[in-house]
């Protein structure tokens, strides 16, 4: 496929919002896929490390290396996704009100996040196992402590 | 919400999977919407710089640098999500059986775009807006080189 070709199909598939840099432009259901997307990945590489940090997996050095250096990257990305355009979409979020009305506070929990990951990639690279675990269990006390204000209980 | 509680919460989620670090384990439903999740992050951060390779948006050296890095650590993520396992799933997904009839080529495939993802790095560091606008449109042709091959037509 030539490339012309693939950018037509891309911007066919996500309408107008791709070739717009400014994200208030871009669909809101967009916006939502996209936040979405990072939380599932923070998750898939954060679910092998509560694993762990409970002992109902073996604990294993390379993999929190590995996990912590990919999270270092997706913490920064859903961030952009609740663009207060976002508000009003036809696609399912669990994304509160909240989120708009008090955003100091939500920038808050995200940059307490980002630091408690950045404390997981410093332990990670300590050889210090006990040190990693107690890092693992600092990333998901601030996961709940962000999802336990901004997102809907289910 | 303690972390314990946050624990009970993501596996009741995800079902057992999380707690898996075995990827043929885990349930193909969580593997396809992680693969999935990958795929719209690359093309998140990938969009923006087809708009500018083609003139359709601003070119900001900037943009270029930060979303190849981030490209450059997502183009790892969606590989693992297409264990074998994962082909008989509820889930809607276009990947097409060839992927695991031949999985040499699909991991060419894979490694195609890698290469070019890192060539991209390369380039957003040399401060040439044409080198930098050939290699985008590199990255672009090796998207489509796998998706003509082992993604469903829509």
């Amino acid at each position: 496929m030539r490339f012309k070709l693939i950018l037509a199909g891309l911007a066919l598939a996500l309408g107008a919002g791709l070739t717009l840099t400014a994200h208030s432009q871009m669909k809101p259901e967009v916006m939502v896929k996209q936040r979405q997307a990072a939380m599932t990945l923070q998750l898939k590489y954060l679910g092998p490390l509560f694993a762990m940090a409970q002992g109902k997996a073996p604990f294993n050095a390379e993999t929190v290396a590995r996990n912590a250096a990919y999270l270092d990257v997706l913490d920064r990305m859903a961030w952009d996704g609740f663009d207060p355009s976002s508000k009003d979409t036809t696609a399912t979020t669990r994304a509160l009100p909240v989120i708009w009305s008090e955003p100091a506070k939500f920038k808050e929990a995200q940059t307490h996040f980002q630091s408690a990951v950045s404390e997981l990639v410093a332990a990670s690279k300590s050889g210090d196992e006990a040190k990693m675990k107690a890092a693992i269990g600092a990333v998901g006390k601030s996961c709940g402590a962000c999802h336990d204000h901004f997102r809907e209980k289910r």
